[in-house]
């Protein structure tokens, strides 16, 4: 059987970089979105990765920034970039689905917080991504770019496929346990989560508590600027502190001290991926940067203790959070739901507020037990995911790996800075609430590193 | 002219205290209902806190809950309980309008949070009660019950109109500002804001940082009731800890220490109301409770410098939290929106991310200045409003006294204590977060105290 693998003929699709350009006048916000247009023409039979492609509302907007950038008058630095969004954001003009067969063909007839800050930005919302049911665990129909037999990842998964496949420059997605970085991992392009509550969720399917929108792009400078023009004009959740990394990430800045973590399952990881992450450690150390871990720091060690159970008490913590509106929609539409969004409502139904704050009380352990490292180190190491993307579409992968930074609800990013097999495998880097201008200094001092060697 | 005061005709209808007739067999769920709806068919045209009459599904809920009590298998302490939920909670058999002409005749198809737990505890779901426009200025067609001259208050206008006319035990009802406690005190009924994010938010129409659920009633025992079926079944908004005051309030405790707080515009407060408020301070000093103002504490003085600014504060985040939805609304329909949402739109437009991040530091400062006295004082007390409820349906009324509960995001009451010209002005209690607990003994103690004078 021929292998798949398409890796070699990808383009690697980026947007700031390019931006200059359409001030320039020798490419416009027009051709660009051609570009990707005729890449999703091509290739999304196979890839599978939207759910609907806007496309004569796409060229209506992008027109309208092509002449922004002519009268060089553009809106943002964001103004003309096309863009996918996780078809768990609603939009006015096009259906919302939530991944889900029940929702098919819906449109609520307004605009997410999320879609209404990237429109006013001038952003060219090109169309919707698949996602997982609701964000959670049934797949949708989307292939890995890199080899169509195996999973994209999950649930952010048209987010990470169509960015990878060089369809967009940039895709919004969501991460409640692992929906961004583990999938960026599988797909090798950089998975952006900021902290919590940074980025305004109106609009979306739910409201769990860890559930923190980020984006999926090739480089550092898209993800911030995508962020950073979200933020300025809908600002994060109602209460919460908005993304404040900066309209471009800092400089690239040799940290002065990272942790190293290992995180549950590390064992049962891939080995030659365990090899190259302990070769970069090795390699920052040998550069002057303090690398400590829990068999040299005893925080490290309490650490890893708190974030053991990440995965378990993510698990307990959205099955409490889905009596509504999950439970609700079961009341009404069982027969809509995967057989495995079913179980969750059954579990959900067993579980009491007393048992409910417990699993909060956990969760905040993780995050004292981080915060005692808040003076010490610049952030924190592991891979994003235990190995390579999976052969098989019935799973969306281990997201293990991720629910640490989730359940900590910090900045995390995935750094397509390993390969196993053939295929991507990511650096994730973590860093402290609300701190993502400093992190953003050392994932470029990182992603330079990695592309001298 | 002849004054309209309908106070002595008004029946007080109770729920919690008659729910034993139901497990006799004297009384009934379906009787209770057909008296509340007696009373609307007689008073809504006048008083019109309705928005939408549900009599067929009321009478079917309520025969089912009929049924129940007839089995001895009531679901909950508050299984066939007449209710009224204020028209921004969306409802799957009802119309939500937000008070908003743009969604007249707008039915989601899904029930909030709120509306579902109710009817799985086994609440009759009587209607749906004006409020105003998207729970905030602009006010809906209410009067007051006890003189329809008179602003009932808002923005829950409805919920506190049908409670104190007697169509319904308990409405339910939403706070940003003074949406609870301000109407209650119009009314004369019991208004309780439990602790910020302990009832679930799902499903109404905006997510502002303060908006806390809660009820109008007419004893505490309902109050606490609905608060705490609501909190068992959905929980609180996600990450929060749910309502923990239990399915019925404390029994009766006298205070050891009391706080006296005047907040912003005391002086220029009704007199008679301020009288009384010093009158009752002065019973509860005589009868042991230790009670503290600004004059004898430092600790309280630094607390009503704090929120001496939580009106503006309020308004102002308040303000940049419309960003999303009513920015995005006023995008499409600004024709549909009142002169004063379109105003709030435009200021919106003109704050920035930083200024926000210093509102949110300076509401911070409120809740460490309360802090500083939780060991020492069992809640705090002031007016629940300026004085009696303003002639005219053109304004709701000044919610200056209201704000710093709602800033602090604490639980609160407004008790029906006081009376100036026949008209009801309620006392304000406030409590600490999460001890909504021993406020109910607090509580208790005092309208105790008041009926026995």
């Amino acid at each position: 059987m021929a292998k798949t693998t398409v890796r070699e003929a990808m383009p690697k699709v980026t947007f700031c970089d390019v931006r200059e350009a359409f001030l320039g006048g020798e490419d416009t916000s027009r051709a660009m979105l051609e570009r990707c247009l005729a890449r999703i023409d091509e290739r999304d039979q196979d890839v599978r990765a939207f759910v609907y492609v806007n496309t004569d509302g796409a060229r209506a907007a992008a027109d309208e920034a092509t002449k922004r950038y002519r009268d060089r008058r553009p809106r943002s630095a964001i103004d003309g970039m096309p863009i996918g969004l996780k078809d768990i954001f609603e939009t006015a003009d096009m259906p919302t689905t939530f991944g889900s067969p029940i929702f098919e063909g819906w449109c609520g007839g307004r605009d997410s917080a999320v879609a209404f800050a990237l429109r006013k930005a001038g952003a060219v919302l090109v169309g919707k991504v698949v996602t997982t049911e609701f964000a959670a665990t049934f797949p949708g129909p989307t292939r890995n770019p890199h080899d169509l037999a195996r999973t994209p990842g999950g649930s952010s998964s048209g987010s990470a496929a169509a960015v990878a496949d060089g369809m967009l420059p940039v895709a919004i997605g969501s991460q409640v346990v692992g929906s961004i970085t583990r999938p960026a991992s599988f797909c090798g392009v950089i998975g952006f989560k900021p902290t919590y509550g940074s980025l305004n969720r109106g609009g979306i399917c739910d409201a769990y508590s860890q559930n923190a929108l980020g984006t999926l792009s090739n480089n550092l400078a898209d993800a911030y600027a995508v962020c950073h023009e979200i933020a300025v004009r809908v600002g994060g959740d109602p209460g919460s502190l908005p993304f404040q990394g900066g309209v471009r990430p800092a400089p690239a800045q040799k940290p002065q001290a990272l942790a190293l973590l290992e995180t549950a399952g590390w064992k049962s990881a891939d080995a030659d991926a365990k090899r190259q992450f302990a070769a970069l450690a090795e390699l920052l150390a040998s550069l002057g940067v303090t690398v400590i871990d829990r068999r040299s720091s005893q925080r490290v060690e309490r650490l890893e203790q708190a974030i053991a159970e990440a995965m378990p008490i993510t698990r307990a913590i959205n099955c409490f959070e889905s009596h509504w509106p999950l439970v609700e929609l079961a009341h009404r539409r069982a027969d809509g739901l995967s057989e495995i969004a079913r179980e969750r409502v059954a579990q959900a139904r067993k579980m009491t507020v007393d048992e409910y704050q417990t699993l909060l009380a956990l969760r905040e352990d993780m995050s004292r037990a981080l915060e005692t490292l808040a003076a010490d180190v610049d952030g924190f190491i592991t891979l994003a995911a235990t190995g390579p993307a999976p052969v098989g579409l019935q799973s969306t992968g281990d997201p293990g790996f991720n629910a640490p930074a989730s359940a900590l609800r910090v900045p995390a990013l995935s750094l397509p800075l390993f390969e196993v097999g053939g295929l991507p495998v990511g650096l994730q880097l973590l860093g402290f609430p609300h701190r993502e201008r400093a992190l953003s200094g050392v994932a470029a001092f990182l992603l330079e590193l990695q592309s001298g060697r």
